[in-house]
């Protein structure tokens, strides 16, 4: 069985990715010593406070010191600058992962400043929630999640395997892909769905014929699962945006292309065209909750949630 | 104290909400007798083995003969035909209301067919699920959600009265609102949403580069929260396309435009003019968090429900 042990592991970013990693790690044993470095000094405070790892420091620099994995958890486009902060002071044999959410940019800023003798295996979690910072991580998140890895070509088949074996012990299902088509299927499954819900609250947000008190009154007849993605953090969404702007832009234009088709078959009372629409989408619905990627309660089990409250 | 409890309540259409409010009128005893009317034969024996009312028809003309309250719950597209089939048996002094979610086209298709002596108040309570039938119903789905009432001019102030001490009874709050008005806020906080949803899950569904089992696999990154919208019951939906299409129509464009806005920020790497719109939006769902309008658990709680599971 591959060894899913590591004796040091540094995490560099502690927000809700990394510190529900660090608590994973704790959690399990995986580690004999978590060190954990973040950009301020508040976050970092908060990281010791919430006792995430064993150790902890401003400099991703001395966090990386000795470790044998390090896992890189910040916004995309802070990736070359921890890369660069980081390059110098990694152990040869030490595997170097990240978890952001586009792949062919991270690949682009961080491969060229790892050093040869340390494996650098790009990855990214499909999980997460609306929240950031240390205190919205949990243990279990990555539970029942797929996991994907995107190998650059070369990397050593036992370092993969072991890297794997982590996640899998995270409770996650793990997926090997090319960074390109990563980049691809995220756009249209989470970026353009974030994008779209962005736009949506700030379409209502602006208008003079609806004031905003009405739209928070009704807001529970469709708009608020909305509002939900559109509360995530805005640095890590901008940054997706502008690192994975060639497929999110193909994405978007095809999106606005179909909607152009159903506005039109609003305009002229098209109703065969809408109900065809409105009923094969019914049966991705269905595959997703058969495939276990969703709960079938009605309303989110919002209904469930409120009772318990009561 | 204004009387809630009515003799005889006719239900016309006994799906997610006609039946939602027959289980609870029978659970709060709101009627002395409870008939029952839909469309298939399929749907009224199903009602009945559920033991939503006291009596069934396939006559509506028949349900509402000496009904005291009749409400009309039916895809707003269907609206027309049911009060031509009513409107010679209704009761002088009934009270005649619906449920329908668009309300300018429901008050045109059936206000010149209710008979004078007979109150008509259009209503529509901002409650309800992707689930469609007598089955998906249940007590307490109107219980701290909005209700709107769009009263004609000359609406008699006790009725009005006594229809907004029933639907207070079942939980809701009630407010008065211009039938326009009703039709370009429900546009913008429901309609809106729902044919995006749709959208997008008609686009992701007809992309070659990705395939649907990808889709489905890595949905828990954002869209499957689309999926759940985009799983609502197509004739209801297309009813509400075809019925309320100028106010969509509208904010269709706004969207559109909106759209066109940050498609141009992300081509051209304006991450100032993505970061400023990120940020705006989360203003909005701390409103509705705090309006009591959704609860905050992340992620819809879902993980709260995984644990319920297992
Ligand atoms: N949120 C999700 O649902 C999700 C899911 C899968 C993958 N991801 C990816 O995971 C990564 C982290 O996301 P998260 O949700 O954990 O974010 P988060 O909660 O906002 O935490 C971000 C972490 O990165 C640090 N950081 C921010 N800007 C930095 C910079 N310019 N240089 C160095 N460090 C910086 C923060 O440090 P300070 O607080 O000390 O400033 C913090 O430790 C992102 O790449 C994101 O794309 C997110
Ligand atoms: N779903 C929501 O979230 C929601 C929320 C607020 C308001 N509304 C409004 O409530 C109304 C009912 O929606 P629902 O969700 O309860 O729908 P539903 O579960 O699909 O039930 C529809 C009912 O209307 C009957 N019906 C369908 N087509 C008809 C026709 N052409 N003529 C006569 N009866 C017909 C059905 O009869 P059979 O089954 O016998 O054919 C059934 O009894 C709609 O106007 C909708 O806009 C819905």
């Amino acid at each position: 069985m591959t060894e899913v042990h590591f004796d040091k592991i540094a995490l560099i970013g502690i927000g809700l990715i990394g510190s529900s990693i660090a608590r994973d790690v704790k959690d399990q044993g995986l580690a004999g010593e978590i060190v954990i470095s973040t950009r301020s000094a508040d976050t970092l405070r908060r990281a010791e406070e919430l006792e995430l790892g064993n150790s902890y420091t401003l400099s991703a620099a001395e966090a990386v010191e000795g470790a044998d994995l390090v896992i890189v958890s910040v916004p995309v486009g802070a990736s070359e600058s921890v890369a660069k902060q980081i390059a110098r002071h990694l152990k040869p044999g030490a595997i170097v992962t990240d978890v952001g959410s586009t792949k062919a940019s991270v690949i682009a800023q961080m491969a060229p400043h790892v050093p040869p003798g340390v494996h650098f295996i790009p990855g990214h979690p499909i999980a997460g929630t609306e929240k950031s910072g240390p205190d919205a991580g949990f243990c279990g998140l990555f539970k029942g999640r797929w996991c994907i890895l995107t190998p650059l070509p070369g990397t050593d088949a036992d370092v993969l395997a072991r890297l794997r074996a982590f996640w899998e012990a995270l409770g996650s299902r793990v997926d090997e892909m090319d960074p390109k088509h990563h980049d691809k299927v995220l756009a249209i499954v989470s970026h353009l769905p974030h994008i779209i819900a962005y736009n949506i609250v700030g379409t209502a947000d602006d208008l003079e014929t609806v004031t905003e008190s009405e739209v928070i009154k009704y807001s529970a007849s469709g708009f608020r699962d909305f509002t939900r993605l559109a509360a995530s953090d805005p640095t890590m969404w901008r940054d997706v945006c502008l690192h994975n702007r060639d497929a999110i832009l193909e994405m978007l234009a095809r999106f606005s292309e179909d909607l152009a088709y159903l506005q039109r078959a609003i305009r002229w009372g098209e109703g065969d065209k809408l109900f065809e629409l409105f009923t094969r989408t019914r049966a991705i619905r269905r595959s997703i909750v058969e495939a276990g990627q969703d709960v079938d309660a009605p309303d989110f089990g919002r209904h469930a949630l409120d009772e318990k409250k009561s």
